[in-house]
């Protein structure tokens, strides 16, 4: 498998294509068409031809796709055989709404630590994670084997806390803080910036088709 | 300005843009070269140049970018001239959390309704909006200018209400549900698929450069 060739903008899609192998799967599918799939997915056949072909052999002419196969191998590509601990740093509204989503849990992704600077909230809580106080994260670091964190606070408390992280092994952070921090190169960061996904919206909006 | 050939790429990069350009406006800096914010951006100035060429006329050799002017500009392309009404439907955390991102509303767009189908959270005020049950969106809909709806609740739910917000005439939705939403082609939608950007993280982390 020559996944070291994947362009970027492939994996992007990839996700989408797992989701709807998950959603197959789900449904007993056994087998599905790039026609088929095309037209579920609102993507040419060609694109999902030249998509699925970097990974060599899923498809097979006249067959199609082996439903359960090919989510599987895309889930590997994609790092979803592997389980991994998180913390979620900012135990405000928005990391307690990633605590609460259990589809994580069920991929692999095990939130183990919630952090916050608050004292108001400390102890409290979700879904049986405990939230502790944020300067308790070293030690906490330390001690459990993170791979991942997910920073749900303002721009000045992620840039605070993302060397913190880094220092302690950290090598993955999914950043909802709108701001591009500065790691070390070994370590990935994730941005997830939702105020210019708002302007998006707002750009297409008002550059939209209108309807005759 | 032929604001309509630019790229979809160049779109996405925009906000980007915008938000240094903001951050530069409130420290007070007039001007600026490309090669200057290719530093603070990690963007090569020939891509700059490129970008903001599309636009036309802003740079001027030897003076760099006015950034007051800069900034305005984009923000129109954006749309960040004009304000929008907004309501969010599914009043869990993250719908919560939306609707205190102050910033939203800085920019223009204003929450003015929330909805969610729990009624032992009906009445609960957030950021001095009650919330409503779904049920009364339709009606609600109807009584107030609405051009932005952002869907913070499960797919099922979603799939659901997507459909009232057509019908009465919501243009723009910002989807946090994991589906891809059907409507009609004069309605825009700007999907935020957590757990696909979760994906992302796991794979680059998978895949990332091990330093030596």
């Amino acid at each position: 498998m020559s996944e070291h060739e994947i362009s970027k903008a492939v994996v992007k899609r990839l996700p989408r294509y797992y989701r709807y192998l998950g959603d197959l799967l789900n449904a007993n599918v056994e087998r599905i068409s790039s026609n088929e799939l095309s037209r579920m997915m609102n993507v040419t056949a060609s694109q999902i031809r030249q998509d699925l072909n970097n990974f060599g052999g899923f498809g097979q002419q006249g067959y199609g796709y082996n439903v359960k196969y090919l989510h599987g191998e895309i889930g590997k590509i994609l790092g979803l055989d592997k389980s991994y601990n998180m913390v979620i740093v900012g135990g405000g509204h928005l990391g307690q709404a990633l605590a609460n989503y259990v589809n994580f849990e069920k991929r692999g992704f095990s939130i183990i630590g919630i952090f916050d600077i608050n004292p108001a909230i400390k102890g409290k809580m979700v879904r049986q994670i405990p939230i502790r106080m944020t300067d308790e994260l070293p030690a906490f670091l330390k001690e459990n084997e993170i791979q991942i964190a997910a920073l749900t606070l303002p721009k000045s408390g992620a840039e605070k806390v993302a060397p913190v992280l880094v220092e302690n092994g950290v090598k993955a952070i999914w950043n909802f803080a709108h701001t591009d921090l500065h790691v070390p190169e070994d370590v990935v960061v994730e941005n997830v910036h939702l105020s210019e996904s708002l302007m998006q919206l707002s750009y297409d909006l008002n550059h939209r088709r209108v309807k005759e």
